[in-house]
């Protein structure tokens, strides 16, 4: 991996430069393209001239598990981002489900206990297997130690842990038995590993990492990671995609997921990350990492202040 | 600290001189007098041949902060052990709320935030504090970014996060503003470290400790450890009841609390842990901390079936 140590703030030059340069990009969300509900400034015009007046191809990868690939597909045309297919779209929901059947080789209709949202319920629906847990809401109950939701159900053959608004402990107490069962061997897969995400109003929120720690923490076990910045899921992107992975640039406002996502993964041969500050990192986190900690694989290739400023950097 | 490496199985001869060597002994609770809620058998004999036979000072160490002093005193009633008064019972909700009075020296009346069940919420009340969060039946609705509950209220003093099957997503994202509130400058206690604790049935369930973890690891910082196998509870303990570091042994069936508890806090001059084998840790636990992975801190002094065990070789 080539890459220089201090990132490049991008300039009208380098925007231009950046566009010639990569064929394919994939773009985190939340932060990037929309804030919660309200789109970036920008960020739709930018994503047409890409794709209309550029040609590129794009995809967008976000660690959030909690809406399926339908969901999200709706909040693009919510939003009114044109140019948008359900093939485009990679939520962690949706590579937990093709980690299950493509790696674990695990066949439909197998039972899969689920600590999640909607979104994984329905991506592993969508494959063909029979979730347990998830919303189910008899798990909404007061905790009982008597419940028969606590008796392990042999046939379960993966759990699945992500973000949920559900978490109680009648939901923690189930998973935890699925993921001590015989020895720990049901394989445990989480979504993602980030920790918290900005809420309105200055809230931060538990985000599905927490919840995968706390699991893994509680159950003393490893779990199979499906989300940034796991190679795994940038594989799979890849090769689902046809991208070449040296000419295919990364958009997030995340340091240690997205911008490591990209470094890790070698995209644009050393030279694939692009960090906007419209999210979760600002200006003082960026330097405290390119300064003090010297963590190349967090430090981004370019930067910039969000897909609107690059927008504008590229229009005039 | 002096100690044998290897702990020695308690025969007739070493029972009688433990008897004689130690003027306190401080018990564990579940899995050492009780399981849940039956008797060991012979505990309740035991006791009563130590305080009225042989006129030991006994005190009851717990990590669970479920439970009050009060109502623990309950429990020994209900399960008819005699003798027992309720500045003997030493629970980890009210060694938090000890800390809160006379370590952090914050004023009666103050708030105090807890994620955890009546037992904190009872002690901080005889203590004169002001509970936040807790049981709040508010706390038990869904989710809703928007509630009021979530607005950090500047009064409170101190944070209190401890075992609770009132867990869930409002009660964790609630308490989650509190420990990140003023760039984390709210005290924050942790009533024990225990990740899981065995149920009926074979099941293992979710401890305090995983909470506690759950909590430190979204926040990312540090907590204030209460339990055992913390210095500062059993010292505050050795102080209140007057007990002579070096006449001390610590009775408990976890070699990572009560027998780090004990041997970590120097009791019985090096010499004062005992382990029983009715409650978590099995013969092999024990083989496999003494055997392969040599750990002093870990290893007890003795180790004996149970207290009825102990009784019996103190009779015959």
């Amino acid at each position: 991996m080539t890459r220089t140590s201090n990132p490049v703030y991008v300039t009208k030059d380098t925007a231009r430069k950046i566009v010639d340069k990569y064929d394919n990009f994939l773009f985190d969300c939340d932060g990037v393209v929309w804030l919660d509900e309200d789109l970036i400034p920008g960020a739709s015009s930018l994503l047409e001239y890409l794709t209309a007046h550029r040609k590129k191809h794009v995809a967008f990868v976000t660690n959030n598990s909690s809406k399926s690939r339908c969901e999200y597909l709706a909040k693009f045309q919510r939003l009114a981002i044109e140019n948008v297919t359900l093939d485009m779209i990679y939520p962690t929901c949706y590579s937990a489900a093709l980690e299950i059947r493509d790696v674990l080789h695990i066949p439909p209709k197998s039972k899969i206990w689920v600590l999640g949202d909607h979104g994984i319920e329905q991506e592993l629906a969508n494959l063909g297997y029979v979730v347990m847990g998830g919303t189910d809401t008899q798990l909404d109950d007061e905790f009982d130690a008597k419940s028969a939701l606590l008796r392990v159900d042999p046939d379960v053959r993966a759990v699945v842990v992500g973000s949920t608004k559900s978490l109680n402990y009648m939901r923690i107490a189930a998973t935890l038995q699925y993921l001590l069962y015989k020895n720990k061997s049901i394989p445990f897969i989480g979504t993602n590993i980030d920790k918290t995400y900005p809420g309105a109003d200055g809230l931060v929120l538990p985000a599905g990492g927490s919840v995968v720690s706390f699991m893994a923490d509680t159950a003393q076990r490893d779990f199979i990671s499906v989300g940034k910045p796991s190679r795994r899921f940038l594989d799979l992107i890849l090769r689902d995609r046809g991208f070449d992975r040296d000419r295919t640039l990364m958009v997030g406002d995340t340091l240690y997921t997205d911008v490591k996502f990209a470094n890790d993964g070698d995209l644009g041969g050393g030279q694939g990350s692009l960090l906007v500050l419209s999210g979760g990192t600002t200006r003082d986190d960026l330097e405290a990492v390119v300064g003090l900690e010297r963590d190349e694989s967090l430090t981004p290739s370019y930067y910039t202040e969000s897909l609107g400023h690059l927008m504008d950097l590229l229009r005039d």
